[in-house]
């Protein structure tokens, strides 16, 4: 039933404990949807006050407010007219976890990637300032999005245009993982900062009156390095950029936050107000857990319990191979950005701390550090989402694949996820299987993971094992061919004129559309994309080919295909990919499927009517 | 001649004066050498003595120097053993123009895009600590450098695992154009600091006695925010990110640079080392006009002066028409980082100052921050040069893209250049080609683009218009067809079995070819690769088919070829375009089109032999 208390009316209008009732009936609200749906519960949470105190104190439609990578904003959306639709949250028909420019006039830009808020508001500030339109451009910028280099490239140009800029750093000493780096530091301080402040001041005073005696001058030097970052005024990292900085104040608490707020909406820009919030707050067990309860698939909505992971998936089976060949090789290393959980190499970490580095989010340098360790004899395993990946896609050319450092990119959760455009895996290999001397291989399953992972180490170029979320294949013959270096098995010897090809996991569903149709189909496994068994194409060139393919149904199997038969006759090539017309929306992996003819299914249909 | 003291060995061996005789020779040789073949005088010149002293003191196989960019590193290269290949700098037999992996073990990466090299020396610093080998990994960065974002993430990381780095901040107070942002009045500030310190510290005092009264107080707040930035430490941003932060110290001057290494080379890391230097130092023409002789094609080498740079191209024709386009559109913006003159928009800048955003060495921000532009109903026009924008390919999906902000990009340089592997602008279709709703035209001419651009700004969709250095097409033929969206005109009509495609400016290529081929071929110009003309091609699809492209065989117009005739019968298709299996060297464009079989003669060849 609808909540008439949802939306920016409300929240101007009413006072304030009636805006507290509202933010706990938000939560509960949050609560209850991600405990079915899955969803980015801990960071939501944590943002609640802040997203009314934004609509409280600004117009939203005016003001437009960008959020950085976007799974803080379910409360803004449930404010703007979204209440049904988050009920359905990450659902095809429900909205998307994110915010997004096609859902709601609330929504200024999709987001989904760090570091990208503080640019969109930036230019959204200049467009207001140059065309002398009212308002203000506001940003929420995680402290982990901080870390990104673009934050930091938008933050250093504020100065120029950013007069209606609105920076709010919402500071919960966490991104997806603890944070790492200096710049985590000196918040930390800040915020710790204010009642070391005149102790430590003093204590210096006193110091100095002896400055005479060497030792003690050298003593209150090295003291001064310690309390320099405390004692010097909160924030001086933004001022020094050019951003007027305030607070920190308590994100968590209105009666701080929207007076604060009113307070900006009167001064003139850039502005960077430090705002800090408890992740999962109003959530026990999420605030306990926030690194459990970040990204969640579902929970018990009383107790927080989270129903166990299932079987073997592609992410387990990098880590626990990793671990292994870690004993082995004391040159293995393994680098990500803020993704050590998800891509699997949560274990290893423990494990192996000195050779496990979590750069924060921080793609690109990411890569490069990888490149660095190369180049002195390590063997780094970049271990990355494929969408996010793609934020470096340039720094895998020209400081690895140029200089041939073997570097392995351990690409997960390449092909569709629920989460929409934003983190859709689809389109990497269109620029990376460009590249010269740069492997990529898929595995169909754990097993092959596992075989690949060392054969690319034994290969020691630069290459990528690319696999989706999840669980491989699990039809059992696969098992049959062993997975030879450039080679691509006939999975299945057809007696028709049909072959489908299929690239890595998505030979499960191959095979399975190759069981329904009235001929015996030819099936072949693509476990190397590059370089392409060119042999086995020409062999069966004159047949009808239909591709499947966990990637746009440009740049990657099908397109691999076309080239390599465009010199030879060849029949018809038909694809089954995700479209290149299109943005492909979010949705359960099922639902896309079904919606984008990807499912079993559809696919047998179209190929028994010969399309 | 050789020069026997053009080796690591003197330098460490010879005496003071003797050290200053040689800087002396090394700028001798490099202007000599960049007056003929011309590359980048200023930074080289200015980055002498850096390279002197670093062989004095280091021993760079041991303690490998990664120069950001890389055009500063003339000086290292004619040190190492490359005297004589520098003679031929930038041909396809001299040395390249950038720190070279495969040119000396002296060179540990290629260097050529901003912000790689703090994070590669940091992985390379982590490498040495862990595997437990003597010696540091040195990283020099220019000031222009340090505000790409992948420095500031590999700054944020450096105390983790920097106990064996050394950043030499290499201040010349100027990128390719003089420096923008927060950073850059930061470093600025520094330099000039030390001598107000004692002033403004004073005043300050003196104030402050002042302050039980209201205004008085708040005139010393403000008067705080003005001074805090002069009377704080120097490098306190380095140090807030915990770098260990000494100089500045004179960069051209080695008595100071020589000692400070010295000290540098025995305390532990993360270290950060200032050092201001002068672009174009020794070379009076260079010293006053740095931003002429960044990047030259040639000089008188006694006066400087500069051969004219012949008739009309492609960057010139860009900001021609964008001018006459921004007088009738006022939302018309131009954004760039750090490559206003080189897109032909130096001019559009100085008329429309408020119009025209030159972020600095920042390309996603440049992407978003346009998108944000956009989001505010301007209509930025992103010009960069493809191999740049290569860093931001995400950014044009994610903030672009996704949310069909209708950001015209300008894409100058696409397609191989003399600098070599980093500069070669031969992948961005590969990736880009795959958006769903992103038209990329291919101007064949200046004329073309004039009129693509309309066609651009007319379209309101997010786009790109992508052509090469240089000239353009130059057939007089090309204006009977006039431009029409998303068709690719018959610029010939063949009578026999042979069709040439050709990307845009290719097409005078493939006319020279059809010129030379016995029987009449039909010769297509490739306007469009995205939406990609299917009508024309299957009309012509059972004949014979070349294409001609200046990108990457694969990901281009003959991967979009074979995918459109994938599906109908169609003769063969023979690719001419960058080699997918190999890195594509530097050396003369001319040069390159021989050696890879790109020049009219070996495509013309190939053709009639029927291959």
């Amino acid at each position: 039933m609808a909540d008439m208390r949802f939306t920016p009316e409300y929240v101007k209008s009413c006072d304030m404990a009636q805006l507290q009732e509202l933010a706990a009936a938000l939560r509960e609200k949050i609560i209850s949807s991600v405990s079915k749906n899955g969803g980015h519960l801990a960071s939501s949470l944590g943002a609640v006050e802040l997203c009314i105190a934004l609509h409280r104190v600004f117009d939203l439609k005016r003001d437009p407010v960008f959020f950085d990578v976007g799974h803080q904003a379910y409360a803004h959306k449930i404010l703007t007219g979204r209440e049904a639709a988050f009920e359905k949250l990450r659902h095809a028909d429900g909205c998307s976890g994110f915010p997004n420019h096609d859902e709601s006039e609330y929504d200024p830009a999709a987001a989904g990637h760090a570091g990208a808020a503080v640019s969109l508001a930036l230019g959204r500030a200049a467009a207001k300032e140059q065309s002398n339109t009212p308002g203000v451009a506001i940003s929420i910028v995680g402290d982990g999005s901080l870390t990104c280099g673009i934050s930091f490239e938008a933050l250093n140009s504020a100065r120029a245009c950013g007069k209606r800029l609105i920076v709010i750093l919402n500071d919960n000493q966490m991104a997806i993982s603890p944070n790492v780096g200096g710049l985590s530091r000196c918040l930390n301080r800040i915020i710790s900062g204010a009642r070391y402040n005149r102790f430590r001041l003093a204590v210096k005073q006193w110091l100095s009156h002896f400055s005479s005696y060497r030792t003690l001058k050298r003593m209150i030097n090295r003291f001064e390095d310690l309390v320099k970052g405390i004692v010097l005024p909160p924030g001086i990292l933004f001022q020094e950029l050019g951003l007027r900085y305030l607070g920190p104040v308590n994100g968590n608490n209105l009666a701080e936050l929207v007076p604060m707020l009113e307070r900006i909406s009167r001064i003139d820009g850039p502005v960077l107000l430090h705002v800090t919030t408890r992740k999962g707050c109003g959530c026990s067990f999420a605030e306990e857990s926030p690194q459990v309860y970040h990204g969640v698939s579902g929970f018990e909505p009383e107790t927080g319990k989270i129903p166990s992971g299932g079987g073997d998936n592609f992410s387990k089976a990098l880590g626990r191979h990793l671990i292994k060949a870690a004993e082995q090789h004391p040159d293995i290393h393994v680098v990500s950005a803020a993704m050590l959980d998800g891509t699997g190499v949560g274990e290893f970490a423990l494990k192996n701390p000195s050779r496990c580095h979590d750069v924060g989010i921080a793609e690109e340098h990411a890569v490069i550090f990888s490149a660095g360790l190369a180049s002195g004899n390590m063997r780094p395993v970049c271990a990355l989402y494929s969408t996010f990946l793609q934020r470096a896609l340039d720094c895998i050319y020209c400081e690895v694949v140029l200089n041939r450092f073997p570097v392995i990119f351990a690409i997960d959760r390449a092909g569709a996820v629920e989460d929409g455009p934003t983190h859709h895996g689809i389109y990497d290999l269109g620029f990376l299987r460009q590249l010269p001397g740069f492997p990529i291989m898929n595995p169909a399953n754990e097993d092959e993971l596992g075989v690949m992972f060392d054969m690319a180490y034994n290969l020691s170029l630069p290459c990528a094992l690319r696999y989706p979320r999840g669980a491989g294949a699990r039809y059992p013959e696969l098992s049959d061919f062993p997975v030879v270096y450039g080679k691509n098995p006939v999975i299945r010897q057809g007696t028709g004129d049909i072959v489908i090809w299929a690239l890595g996991a998505e030979i499960d569903t191959a095979l399975a559309v190759a069981d329904m149709l009235p001929e015996k189909a030819t099936v072949v496994l693509v476990r190397f994309i590059a370089p392409f068994d060119r042999e086995i194409a020409v062999e069966l060139a004159e047949k009808r080919h239909y591709t499947i393919e966990n990637h746009c149904v440009k740049g990657g199997l099908f397109t691999t295909l076309c080239e390599t038969l465009s010199s030879v006759p060849h029949g018809r090539i038909t694809p089954f990919g995700w479209s290149e017309n299109e943005v492909v929306g979010h949705g359960k992996v099922s639902e896309l499927r079904q919606k984008y003819g990807l499912d079993v299914n559809s696919i047998a249909e179209k190929i028994m009517k010969n399309e």
